[in-house]
């Protein structure tokens, strides 16, 4: 056969690609317990889709722009005024090092995937400004300095000085794997070591007041072979410096550390804490095999899941302590659902993902991905949500710069590392776990190269067209996952339908694959209602309408009819239709339904009256509903995600 | 006829009586804009019913119980101290003064409705402690002494030297209208004097960070005339000093203080607070006849009632900020609704009924009342509720103390109070605001002695006899308040139906007035399911049960059969059978009516689902109603107002 003769070329350019390149972005390849394994961010190539705007506008806009607000705002000359090598007063809470750091990170991502004009040269300025800063100790921190250089470590509840330095570590692990410079971790190594050498049971004690740290640790320990980090991150989870720290249960509850890790049964606190001290467990658990950390982890993970999520992915129901609430506590309007916890959701569900293996991790990081994580950014790229809550009387919610700006560098991290996290490997095969028009050029782990690529339209369609193309044939599996709300799903290859498998798992094709093969996957996208626990009190009598992994609402804009959403209820007579707008919100799918609208404003009504079981008159009415992540990129105006049926 | 000639001799101890009688518990006697005028707690002797056991064990228990605690936890040595009189330090937090006055201003009550053993020397022996604390300069106050003296006055956003001395106003008010003995009384204007006259528009700038002392002023001006105190209120609430204390934004809102009251359109942050301020500007209005803030109250209380306050009279739906929250954001498990909230809103909706004299107002007032004030005290009187939440999955919610204690002595000082709030007067008759077996010994303000009896066993039953006894014949109106959710009553004078009224308003009754006059109301007490506005969420598809003043609850005790609560629905077929129930709860009326209850507990259903129009499986149950002041004075269980209906 004509392909095969070309195969000892191919393998070669291959092999050749996969040792130039560098690792991934949770490198779990030599992780003892970890089922899968990710690809590198180099080794995807995304084509056109639906990411595709998000992720040109993310390094064509977003990045540049923030870098720009960061200068405006001091956070770089924080690092400067050290050294006396800029005259200015430090500006800014006392975590903005975090976030030029998590900047850094999101474009060293972006270099992962190629070149970027400039960017090289500003991420190498800022580095010579960090290493710059760094005292000959390895402390480094913009804060703790001159008049508060006395406060080091000594109020480590609130300092969030381990915090900047995992976001230090990452950010330059994600560089050295971008181009090899080592300048940025060797800043963070040094630091590190520092902290390794003076903190500890037998030393001072440490304690992450906004964890982060543990798995930057894990990480650095995975870049570096050196265990000393990996057992640091253990002993930051492992929480025993609860009485030297006099914490209370306050801080326990808020800080989600100062306990064992192990002993939580339970999401409550700060979300963003949550998730990432979650992230650290997970890491040290793929390290460390320990089934009291695994065991946890499956109990949060049921408890987020089942009594703390909301439908988009969001987490952290209250404003109050950016905290989660109780079981089922998920009020929409007042919902607070941070970007960053969303994102510490993804980062989460990855990491158990590539623990586990299991396709209900990926079903929760693609429903966070595209929508609760998807919302937090605007159209434009520079505007931001913080909150984003699941339904809106009109208020403003974007902005472009906050002060505690956190969420925009998440928010441009993670989609550019996005790439990373479509694929993964295992010895028994590759994996597919996300769908999205893109090239895999990588090797199974037999060492064999292997190209896959993915045509598909997803998610506005549900069929997915995938060619493997091993360099050599070879019997392995593909693990396509199939999406838990996907009811009705068809898999072909080689047009050979496949049997044997079902929604909320992956497909599991075994066979000799050869060059020149083709996978068809039909996903079941057609839009449905969604019905909530009726312990979610305020969602009683509610539905979502979904479509494949996308979250629809109910935005003012496209319902001028209606005076008031809150007024409306969907009809379930009848069934939605369909349409691509390309020209609204940068190209979506609408769906629109017949439903009711009230007559008057409910506003007008009063607050308590005597009960009638007959709904009040209503005026028939067409809804139309876009995507949730596409909410608030016009003008502020009214939004509904939970829509009152009839 | 033999009763008309006794009048001569009763008109005389009737006069007696009234000339001895001291002043009401807001004193509107004298004030201009008040429409209508209270009677003194002295003028009414409560008969045999619903409110008796609480009242009595309110004096027996509570009282008592109340100040042994805060002996022991040393808010009276804070006094002690002072002087040198006793060597301790100081305790609690900076407004424990606050609660001895409280506790003071309601043992005041006690003594105000008769003799009660022992009351009044510790009253007395209080009141020397007190005063012996004070300094030359009149200020009073355990906290900002010694090394905080310097702070006095510097930080009053947070200081609460304002609110406790408010506090001892009202207390040195209600003990000189109960005894005459005006100690305590001298003390609180030696420091009401010194405050008018060190602070003001061309002095020091005055904020109340938690407002309490505007009505306290206005009240000293009604006790004494002196005009000062109701100019040193009227500076108070016209919120002139936002820029001489730099106040920020947050503490405008929170504070609900620092900005003028009559730019206040809606109710936010903290709820004592925000009610508290209000008292005081009614207290104002009444005095001053402001147009302004008549609007404003107007508003306000449209706001309230329309979208912020809960079926039982409480308010403040945040812990957070224990605040306000947005429009209809009325949560009920989470319903912070802190006893003295409710509290504070019978406070204002009774200074509303005087300045205006219509219904709505006292129709708030029992709601509050009966409900959300009732249910902050145990049935044992020695155990309270700082949160007065709708719905429980069986957290223990009283305690015998907190550190904040403000909610244990605002409870006994309304309970002691209570006689007061019955009746009124105004120019054109006599008004029965609220119904319970009690007499009246006052008189018409044309200076005709009249006695008031009412028989009835109100609000388990709403049959009402009223024998009118004015010592000569008179021309005057009866006003009888028809509650709004009253849907069928009926009223007879001399076995006379009286028609030309509706529920909602009081029922007038002109005619020329004679003892031996009987009035028979009969109210509407059936049990009736009441629905809330959709834009309260939580509230959709539920219902709550209410009969009469009463709002209803289920409580796990009652309801062995069902597994969960949270998994039920009432039948909307069938009706309500209703017991009385001596044996349970101190004697309540309990309401059963069939329902459902689901097959498994709702916890272990998924948290997302796909929607089915079909309700899940259910099994017929009973459910058993109780009132829900009553709850939680069982084991902590369960517990739900809000029900679904099905």
């Amino acid at each position: 056969m004509p392909t095969s003769s070309a195969f000892p070329l191919r393998a070669c350019v291959y092999l050749a690609l996969a040792a130039a390149l560098p690792a991934q972005v949770v490198d779990t390849s030599r992780s003892p317990y970890a089922r899968l394994h990710g690809v590198p961010v180099q080794a995807v190539r995304m084509g056109e889709g639906f990411w595709t705007p998000r992720l040109r506008v993310n390094v064509e806009k977003s990045i540049p722009a923030l870098l720009d607000l960061l200068e405006e705002h001091g956070a770089v000359d924080n690092f400067r005024r050290l050294g006396a090598r800029k005259a200015v007063s430090r500006r800014g809470p006392l975590y903005t090092d975090s976030d030029v750091y998590k900047w850094m990170e999101a474009a060293a991502f972006v270099l992962q995937s190629g070149a970027s004009p400039g960017l090289e040269a500003r991420l190498d300025a800022l580095a010579d400004e960090i290493a710059a800063a760094q005292e000959p100790t390895g402390y480094l921190n913009t804060y703790y300095v001159e008049e508060r250089r006395g406060l080091r470590f000594t109020e480590m509840q609130r300092s969030h000085e381990l915090y900047c330095l995992g976001h230090l570590i990452q950010a330059a692990i994600a560089y050295e794997r971008a181009r090899g410079k080592r300048k940025l971790l060797d800043a963070g190594i040094r630091f590190a070591n520092y902290l390794v050498a003076s903190f500890g049971p037998q030393e001072r004690p440490a304690l992450t007041g906004h964890p982060e740290l543990e798995m930057a640790m894990v990480e650095l320990y995975r870049a570096t072979g050196d265990r000393r980090y990996l057992n640091f991150a253990g002993y930051l989870l492992s929480g025993v410096e609860r009485e030297r720290l006099k914490l209370r249960d306050s801080d326990i509850r808020y800080l989600f550390s100062g306990v064992p890790f192990t002993s939580r049964t339970r999401f409550e606190g700060h979300a963003v804490r949550a998730m990432y001290a979650s992230c650290g467990a997970a890491d040290d658990y793929m390290e460390t095999g320990d089934a009291a950390y695994r065991e946890t982890l499956e109990a949060l993970w049921r408890d987020m899941t089942g009594r703390k999520m909301y439908i988009t992915g969001g987490v952290g129901s209250r404003a109050a302590g950016e905290a989660f609430g109780e079981d089922y506590e998920l009020p929409n309007r007042q919902a607070y659902t941070e970007s960053c916890a969303a994102i510490g959701n993804l980062m989460w569900n990855w990491r158990l993902l590539l623990a586990r293996g299991e396709t209900r991790f990926a079903d929760v990081m693609e429903r966070a991905l595209y929508n609760g994580i998807n919302s937090g950014m605007s159209l434009s790229g520079t505007l931001y949500c913080y909150r984003n809550p699941l339904e809106s009387a009109g208020e403003k919610i974007r902005n472009p710069w906050y002060d505690t700006t956190c969420c925009p560098p998440n928010l441009q991290r993670t989609f550019a590392s996005l790439p990373g996290y479509l694929y993964a490997t295992s010895p028994a095969g590759v994996y597919v776990n996300l769908y999205h028009a893109s090239e895999l050029v990588w090797h199974l782990e037999s060492g064999v190269p292997l190209k896959l690529r993915q045509a598909t339209r997803y998610p506005w369609d549900g069929a997915i067209e995938i060619a493997v193309d091993p360099a050599a044939p070879a019997e392995f599996t593909l693990f396509l996952r199939i999406p838990e709300w996907s009811e009705r799903s068809a898999v072909a290859v080689n047009g050979q339908p496949v049997a044997g498998w079902r929604a909320g798992q992956y497909c599991e094709i075994r066979r000799r694959w050869a060059a020149g093969d083709r996978v068809k996957l039909a996903l079941d996208t057609r839009p449905r209602l969604t019905a909530s626990n009726p312990l979610v009190h305020e969602n009683a009598g509610r539905v979502a309408v979904e479509r494949g992994p996308l979250v629809y609402c109910l935005e003012s804009h496209d319902n001028p009819a209606v005076p008031d959403l809150a007024g409306v209820a969907l009809s379930l007579a009848g069934a939605f239709r369909e349409e691509d707008r390309p020209d609204l919100l940068g190209g979506v799918r609408v769906l629109r339904r017949a439903g009711f609208a009230a007559r008057r404003p409910l506003a007008a009504e009063p607050l308590y009256r005597p009960f009638t079981p007959q709904p009040e008159p209503a005026t028939p009415v067409e809804l139309t509903f876009i995507p949730y992540y596409a909410w608030a990129n016009r003008a502020p105006a009214g939004m509904q995600v939970w829509v009152r049926w009839h």
